[in-house]
């Protein structure tokens, strides 16, 4: 690296996009330009990739120092990924050795001795795997993850940003469209089905639970994908949740599953084109009431709206995703390398929370499932024990600015470097 | 009706809800509170049917008094029908004039002299067919409609409350989403579908338009129920969309049909029971740009989220629900029978409005369609002139107060006066 001159920073993001993921992006950035200024030789320019960890592979970085300090600002409310996000995922140091030793060509060429990667398991994987290349390199860099994830799956934080904002959106949605089907149940719509994202975890179904807070009020079942489709008993608790309230409204994990573990949405029969209908499950098990029970239904999908609405993003969840982005930079400026910044809860209620640090090999490729107390004897609902994990995580509103009518965000100008490195092919 | 009695009130909530039809009816009870308190004479109690028309023939009728100031005034910004809604269409006068001269039977008993119908086109039918036989039978009853339908279908107004509400949460879903997906589009996910109502007018389709400011912007494409679907011109339009910008978004209308007025919904095949699958015609279009053109897609259902998103209510929208539920009550005293009133747009920016006044037979069963005008010509996008007409409703944020990270809603007590007639059979 050239004497002198102060190092630079690589940011990307990865995987599946989220409300507040920007928010972690805004705290990397304003923390950078904020140390910077007190002392500029701590650190120079942020680089992000462009499409996440293709634009380092590629050379393409965009100069974020080209943004005012009021378009970054407005980082912090706007939804989707500002530099491009990608499904792409590095193999192993074995496999791929190649694709790791031209990051380090790339940051090499550049400057940068910083390498934030805001993401979710795959990513801390790839921080931890790039983190122990360029000690074997001999190259000099510090590798700080920033978690991110709808599916609050990561260990070592008590939540990840993003989840929060779905879990908030969620449980209003439902809510709302509780008050809709009751109105209606008595001449028409008897069922309503909303399905959710999480594949693998219950933690979104889990929070549209938080809808209900008293017996009676929706949703009255939840199907998680922890608890294999029973579909003699839930049909029986359809039955009777109609016979008591005159309406029954379900949330339905895309992930849910039977006791052989076969996804329910692959059972959906064929589309208009004779392949098998991937998704909707909410529909299946909506039109499995109408068939057995006979009631009429509606259903909802609420797919990539519930993690880009930032309109009604929490609070708590926003706070959280700046200051773990902040908080990458703080690391990354003490040295730490191969760590994660995460959240440890002090207290339910009131929420107290301070910022922890995690090594990256300990988060890699674990998963955090919602634990059996979470969730009722019956399978159809959260404990209060799930209920005081989840309920400061929704707390709080931030709504974005509005112009015309509608949430005013921001497309940055993201203009690339020029690139100093022959074509890579992978 | 007893002399010296003050003359009760009949309000009854019809058809499908909204997210400020509760609005109107806080601006019902409230304005009817205050008349009642100025001049003892003027107004006595305001009875609610239970699940709406149905409430009245069967007698069933919710004293509203019984309710708190507080709890009416949360109201104002609770989604649902807070006293139940039907989907019940009274025939005509011919054919069941037993259930009109059942309705009139249950107002004579309870000293009713003002009926007030909210709800749509059927429903304004109803109020002014009620009108004529009351004059008919010499039963002195002042009918007076109150417009709601997000399908923004009703004459003589320039708007329906709940329209402006819906097409708030639509066009931000949409412009979020349009965030999502562009972030996502490099490695993944290139085509979004977002499936609205409007079975036969294309106002809520449309709404979406609204979230782009910029030639690029999403969503790149509206499929209308006004312009019949041609699959080869959409995908060569989708194809060139990918072509410019890497990723292409769409909005369709549930009510989406071929040159043969057939739904495209009908043509989505069979479920997993045989059936023909109705509604998921956003899936059927993104399945079919998977399999022509091969891109990944995603699409989402908002279905009754999108009508009961209270906690993104628009403020234009809101203020007129109540305002519209306060010119009911007005027009009632002044002894105004068979009218609706209705919005009259004074300019488009600043938008300012006021309150005017229909004749209920002017209303009954007239549908307002889009102006061809509004369409672009080549019938995938809004113009000039409808964005001028959207925009203004669209403008304001009325949130909800929130408890616990979730927005707190009302339920009332709703209980029932007792009854005074022998059961109807209809």
């Amino acid at each position: 690296m050239a004497a002198n001159k102060p190092i630079n920073a690589f940011y990307a993001q990865s995987g599946g996009v989220t409300a507040v993921i920007n928010t972690s992006a805004c705290g990397v950035i304003e923390t950078a330009r904020r140390a910077s200024q007190k002392n500029p030789q701590s650190i120079g320019k942020v680089f992000a990739g462009r499409n996440g960890i293709i634009g380092a592979l590629a050379e393409d970085l965009i100069d974020t120092s080209l943004e005012s300090d009021e378009d970054i600002a407005r980082l912090r409310h706007t939804p989707g990924g500002a530099f491009g996000s990608c499904r792409y995922k590095l193999k192993s140091l074995e496999e791929h050795r190649a694709q790791y030793e031209r990051l380090i060509d790339v940051f090499r060429a550049h400057d940068i001795g910083y390498f934030f990667y805001n993401g979710g398991g795959d990513s801390m994987d790839t921080a931890w795997k790039v983190s122990q290349l360029s000690e074997k390199l001999g190259y000099p860099l510090v590798c700080v993850g920033i978690p991110k994830t709808v599916d609050n799956d990561l260990p070592h934080t008590d939540t990840c940003p993003g989840f929060g904002s779905v879990a908030k959106y969620v449980a209003t949605s439902m809510r709302e469209a509780g008050y809709d089907v009751a109105s209606m149940a008595k001449t028409s719509t008897k069922i309503f089905v909303l399905e959710v994202m999480g594949r693998h975890a219950g933690w979104i179904t889990a929070a549209c639970g938080l809808a209900s807070e008293a017996e009676g009020e929706p949703p009255h079942i939840l199907l998680l994908p922890e608890i294999p489709f029973d579909e003699a008993r839930f049909l029986a608790r359809v039955a009777d949740c109609v016979k008591r309230y005159d309406y029954c409204t379900i949330a339905v994990s895309e992930g849910l599953h039977d006791a052989a573990g076969n996804f329910i949405s692959d059972m959906g029969g064929k589309d208009a084109f004779g392949h098998a209908q991937l998704g909707g499950v909410g529909q299946i098990v909506a039109q499995l009431i109408k068939d057995r029970l006979g009631y009429k239904y509606h259903w909802a999908l609420a797919d990539y709206l519930q993690r880009s609405a930032r309109h009604i993003a929490s609070k708590t969840d926003t706070d959280q995703a700046y200051a773990l982005g902040q908080a990458a930079v703080e690391l990354a400026l003490a040295g730490r390398n191969a760590v994660m910044p995460g959240i440890v809860r002090l207290a339910d209620a009131p929420y107290r929370w301070e910022i922890g640090v995690a090594d990256l090999k300990d988060i890699a490729n674990i998963e955090r499932k919602m634990p059996r107390d979470f969730i009722s004897d019956d399978g159809f609902q959260i404990t209060k024990k799930c209920r005081d994990y989840l309920a400061p995580l929704i707390e709080g509103e931030d709504y974005p600015p509005y112009r015309g009518g509608l949430p005013d965000y921001i497309r940055l100008k993201n203009i690339s470097i020029p690139q100093k490195l022959a074509a890579f092919k992978a």
